[in-house]
């Protein structure tokens, strides 16, 4: 296998609804880029190339390219991890597996491994993403990656959750999918991102639609007295209640700024 | 269409690879039962049928069923959304549509909603749903769920975390693979469940593995000499240091308990 065909290169590539290989078509100009390092490859798009997300990756509103950890496995046997230095379970992802292909994936933007270990992934943190040029993005298996190659390439932790996951693919997808959404022309209705949960820094208040009467309950008045000014207030009032009641964490970071 | 024939029914199904929309074979006894309320069936099993959740799916382990919510739409336009009452954005899921759903597809265990609003999903709760017959989950999308769905149905709500999604898959998918892979049998060493991040309240400790030397950089000699006392105050000062540096609010509930 040559450096070239194993190798996504520095250029991005554009994708329609199934990750590529080979460095093909250019991007469109500006479309962001997300490139993800896996073992996995045929997990992506997988559900982002479903709905809002798949729609904007066929409009090219941005792009998806995964490289295949296991073309740079070591030996014939295209192995990528080993046992853990010092002893214990499991097995760890090679510096010199996951070194250079980190090399040939990364793009323009930030380089983050998913990790249970990293800085929990927040609504600032999509803002922050989907503002710049894209994501390169490592998703990690068995019991992680070896440090060094999270030193030598100053990568970013980003963990999803305190919560483990067999492996980064799914986080990469939440996270990359929390981004998307975000980047221009993706939601049709832009106004929808303003009003909802983490957006203000309280949690999103009930809805309620058709039909007015629902096993005995009914929509609460103020919301069909056509009351514009009751209607924002009672929501205000009800996102703040939730706030406080759900997330005292929240809250009080809402208080004090 | 027939009211068995758009129910999964009570019954738990069990699936191999993919979902199925038919009561079929009985479910393994013991199975852990997870059954998904979704617009987008066609994403399950999605990664969860790769690797060791996929393996598991296969064995039995596990079985899943999904409920294609488009199949409980009103009219002969299967319409399951209407303006939110009030006013404002986007669309919300209608009551007299995922009610039904949700009462043919629940199974044994919580019924969940996947919501921005609810409690973060932690490893405490992967645990807790782990040890139980099963969940039933429900994926939301647009502006959210009627709220007296939810009341009606006691559903708990549950967060990925403080970020927002295009719609519920990713985040049930990452509930599910969190829960699945501590079910008995489903990983290969049991003992990799015990020192991972998140398991005693720290997160875990740096990994290293072959080869001795990457880049001008060594494995820390400590773990290359073969004593396995200071092997384990090595890593677990390197846990406790991790975690006071990156997660103070983990630092004092640990420092706490």
């Amino acid at each position: 296998m040559s450096d070239t065909s194993r190798s996504h290169g520095t250029k991005s590539v554009r994708l329609s609804l199934r990750p590529r290989d080979l460095m093909a078509e250019a991007a469109r100009p500006g479309s962001w880029d997300a490139r993800v390092v896996t073992l996995f490859p045929d997990a992506f798009p997988g559900i982002l190339g479903l709905s809002l997300t798949g729609k904007a990756l066929e409009q090219g509103l941005w792009s998806l390219t995964t490289t295949d950890l296991r073309r740079f496995g070591l030996t014939r046997h295209r192995n990528v991890d080993a046992p853990p230095a010092g002893g214990g379970p499991g097995l760890v992802l090679r510096a010199d597996v996951v070194g250079p292909a980190l090399e040939a994936a990364r793009g323009p933007g930030p380089s983050i491994y998913l990790s249970p270990r990293g800085r929990p992934f927040d609504q600032a943190m999509a803002r922050e993403f989907a503002a710049g040029p894209g994501v390169t993005l490592l998703c990690g298996r068995f019991e992680g990656v070896d440090q060094r190659v999270l030193d030598h390439h100053d990568i970013r932790e980003v963990s999803l959750g305190d919560f483990v996951l067999t492996g980064g693919e799914i986080a990469a997808q939440a996270l990359l999918d929390a981004c998307v959404r975000l980047l221009p022309g993706v939601l049709g209705n832009a106004a929808s991102t303003e009003e909802e949960s983490h957006s203000n820094g309280l949690l999103e208040h009930p809805q309620y639609t058709k039909p007015a009467e629902w096993e005995g309950r009914r929509i609460p008045d103020v919301l069909t007295s056509g009351d514009h000014g009751r209607v924002a207030t009672w929501r205000r009032e009800q996102a703040e209640a939730i706030t406080r009641q759900r997330r005292p964490d929240l809250w009080a970071r809402y208080e004090g700024d």
